[in-house]
């Protein structure tokens, strides 16, 4: 990419959560370098520069295509960040940036988050970059530049989300058990949950409906399942004003 | 300002809403210029080139304070926008961003918004601009640029949190009736309700509360006086996870 068709001021990072039963990831990027004489290996997010010819949006979505080689991952830009020291934080920041001919300037970065359910069927499509590799959140301490910081706004704004739009029923099967329910709010808001409580509040939500069905082939006693019922959810929406 | 301290492909863009009884107002520049031997006047968001030295919400409010000569107004980041044909709709905004020797290229655009009540003590502070107006909402119909369709998102995302958040109370006196209430929302909102229905919605939420006191001096019957109460409002949020 010849460096006249960037934007040098603009970047879009990538925030990719990966949900799987029993943990949240994102997906990281590998970064090699020699910093004061040795070998450094350490995570950022997946970005780049934004090319002159493309918005915002679709620079999100080179991005994650060119890492994982999936089209049409849903994106949401959730902020944009430009303190004028966000790449500076440390020197071997600014050492990378002047080995990979950055032009190590002010950059305004708009990140986006999306979150993809690594069990189902997509991920087996998935063919990752050598350098590309899911962490556990939880695990995740330092990364790159201002990284971490965006990483934790995602994950608040992925919360907020959670809670407000019916996101957890694209991360389920069709058919679903309470206990499988919990276990996805559990993992993504990093609490756990009484599971009385848990039911009383589902129990309260008429979107969520038991089907004529059980599991079968399992040692404990056989779950209920459950649906989620898309037009009886757009009903209860409709008591704001 | 020296050139070299500013970024040349960041902007930010405000959209500052004012509330009054009535209408919804939004705070748009006058521009003055020649185009092709006449004199042309249209309006444009009031914006800035970010300086190197600021971050993106500094710009905002900078922006901001420089037209209305008020500090600490409540600025909301919503959307960065950067379609690289977004300055170049019309031929006269071109010829403009020349006249003031702006650098003509791709800029990509951080957008906030404000909500303002015209009627309260801030606004006797207010000292615009002299090239600076409020205009009625409602009959925007064309602003340079790409302005007119961040307006529509911003009053897009003023209604979302309108519903999601308490800001109505915070445009209202301390105590207010429910016409008032009303008002409020049919003006922000942009539609007529009921009188019933709405009141029968006002009924579902514990956090609008009654006082011991009516409305004096007035030729109709006297209406009853309400309060928003925090508290009360922090409870029933806790129902979401």
């Amino acid at each position: 990419m010849a460096p006249e068709s960037l934007n040098p001021h603009v970047s879009v990072d990538c925030v990719v959560f990966g949900f799987e039963f029993g943990k949240l990831d994102v997906l990281l990027i590998e970064r090699n370098m020699e910093f004061e004489g040795c070998e450094y290996h350490d995570l950022k997010l997946p970005g780049d520069l934004v090319r002159k010819n493309e918005d915002l949006d679709t620079a999100a979505s080179r991005v994650l295509s060119e890492l994982t080689g999936l089209d049409n991952i849903y994106l949401k830009q959730f902020q944009a960040i430009g303190s004028p020291t966000r790449l500076k934080r440390l020197p071997r920041d600014m050492v990378w940036l002047k080995s990979i001919n950055h032009p190590e300037e002010i950059v305004v970065t708009v990140a986006y988050y999306s979150l993809i359910n690594i069990d189902q069927d997509k991920a087996s499509n998935f063919t990752l970059q050598s350098n590309a590799r899911w962490y556990a959140v939880s695990e995740v301490k330092e990364l790159a530049f201002d990284h971490l910081s965006i990483l934790h706004q995602a994950l608040k704004v992925l919360r907020t989300d959670l809670n407000l739009n019916p996101i957890a029923f694209e991360l389920l099967p069709p058919k679903f058990t309470l206990r499988q329910l919990q276990q996805l709010y559990e993992v993504i808001l990093g609490v756990n949950f009484d599971k009385r409580n848990f039911r009383k509040k589902i129990s309260n939500m008429p979107f969520i409906i038991p089907i004529d069905e059980k599991q079968v082939n399992v040692s404990h006693k056989p779950a209920q399942f459950y649906n989620f019922n898309r037009k009886v959810y757009n009903k209860t929406q409709k008591n704001s004003f």
